[in-house]
């Protein structure tokens, strides 16, 4: 991981006149998501200064210490005064209630955006709060790691990954485009959509992926049969993929599947109509039908290596060598 | 990857005399694990010669190619002719008919196993074909990748990871002692249990993830209102890493959910009682059992870092940097 202070390794993304993107970036929660933004804002000079909040002392001295931000606060209000782009970090639960205590902090012409895995809830809760002429344009940066906290972040965390924003329909042309520039500049792609069009491709490709995750870690740990020793010691056959993702932020979650509710039992409803088909086929022995299913799963897998989103490297047997060498073994080259 | 003729690395693990374990070791099947075994075993110096069989002839000649055997066949039967450890490393429905195949081939004294998936249905389908004089012990590598073919194989996949042996009660102990013997010189860490315990153990740690891969993807493929190019290109969000194990081979997998029925069915029962409730917390907005539940799948994800069957290392951003370079790219470090 590079230290607390990145070398740029982008070109500037300044104006002409070689100033930054924005003078002062505000950090509403520096995790994973904040500090990474941080780390490639700085390696691409987007900002003249960045400051953060957290809501624990400990977290805005672990930020400070790690060069994350210039300057750090427990109050988001204190935050957020005089910058020019606010980023609300936190999850997403709090988005409102903050929207709401920041609102008068909020300098007239800045952008106000988030970086919460659901986005009709948050239109809902945050826009009340917002002044007249602030721009509020919500966002998502499809990308993270099962890991949290202020020393999990890195630069590269948002190269060649999508960035959804979600503008509403009165939404300054301007700022939307600063805000698109911004999360290119960070090595994103942009997408615009709708809210809740977000909110159902998400669903599928994110929310219920990690539901099921959790609930099989969960399943495993409770059965008289097989010990929870041997759910660990055997999990390279599968198991292991998915206690990895089960592995993210609890809180974070809670508050996705609380503020995503219709479309996650939407999807939910469809996975367990699908898995009831396969288990009848199993009941019943018909290999054709599993055959031909497990066939057709084959080529969306193919279109995401070629989407660049994945590689084609066999990454299940991943982790060999790590008996000896532990998390530092280099990834096999083939 | 290693080219045909694999340094050998290890220490040769033949007898004091320097004889090889096995003057000659027949694949029958040389896919992904077959492979796999062929280079391992040439590492660690364990055979004499390894000879195959695969059905098709362009698999053999594939397979000769790449250095993985000195003699090819496209019958069992006749690789296994004076075989001193005979492996059955075909799809788990094959291994009957091929165990009445190769009978009249197999010499006194010759170990025969196999590495199918499951354990129960084998020693059911095998046993009755074995010749007395003969030692048949199943056993499972929980080794793999979502490749497959003789090109996909490498020597160090089953470098830390266990595999299970099902000898029968009345099994020779020698017989047991050297295939222990042979699967550690491999790179593995082995294991003895009944075959259905095993295959019990293996329900719940890939069976039904894999079955839970094929389903999602599955599910997502058929929505009306989320195209595929959407759900490819936002999988990253954690879809992504359930389309990797989706994407093993459809023939083999079949036959596992075919020949481990119940304990898939019991297992299955098991998440869809388990996922109802986490549904039902999210329908009544019930956070704390949302939050509570995904917190203890984070102890179980512990345990396997610790048991050093998978990295604590991020890999849910992996393959940033893909874009550019695609499989070759080197995984990050930090």
């Amino acid at each position: 991981m590079s230290g607390p202070c990145s070398t740029p390794q982008g070109t500037s993304q300044g104006t002409p006149q070689g100033k930054p993107m924005f003078a002062r970036i505000a950090l509403i929660g520096i995790g994973l998501i904040g500090s990474s933004i941080s780390h490639a804002a700085r390696r691409a000079g987007l900002a003249g200064e960045i400051v953060g909040s957290a809501r624990t002392p400990a977290t805005v001295e672990t930020a400070m210490r790690l060069g994350l931000i210039e300057q750090g606060f427990v109050t988001a209000a204190e935050a957020a005064e005089d910058a020019d782009l606010v980023i609300l970090c936190t999850p997403v639960g709090l988005c409102g209630p903050i929207a709401k205590e920041i609102a008068r902090s909020l300098k007239p012409g800045a952008i106000l955006t988030d970086v919460g895995s659901v986005k009709a809830a948050i239109v809902n809760d945050v826009s009340p709060h917002v002044p007249k002429g602030v721009h509020f344009i919500a966002g998502h940066p499809i990308a993270g790691t099962e890991q949290s906290g202020p020393e999990s972040g890195f630069a590269e965390l948002f190269d060649g990954r999508w960035c959804i924003l979600t503008p509403g329909p009165d939404a300054d042309e301007a700022a939307v485009k600063t805000l698109s520039a911004f999360w290119e500049a960070l090595g994103s792609k942009v997408e615009i959509m709708t809210p809740e069009h977000h909110d159902l491709v998400l669903a599928i490709t994110s929310h219920v992926p990690h539901l099921i995750a959790y609930n099989i870690v969960n399943t495993a740990a409770h059965l008289e049969r097989v010990t929870d020793s041997e759910v660990i010691k055997f999990s390279a056959g599968g198991f292991r993929d998915f206690t990895r993702i089960a592995a993210s932020d609890p809180t974070m979650w809670r508050d996705v599947f609380l503020n995503n509710r219709d479309a996650v039992l939407d999807m939910l409803g469809r996975f367990t109509e699908d898995l009831t088909m396969l288990q009848r086929a199993i009941r019943f022995a018909d290999g054709e039908t599993l055959h031909r299913l497990f066939t057709q799963a084959r080529a969306i897998r193919r279109g995401i290596v070629q989407a660049g989103q994945d590689t084609a490297a066999p990454d299940f047997g991943r982790g060999f060598g790590a008996v000896e060498t532990g998390a530092d073994a280099p990834a096999r080259k083939r």
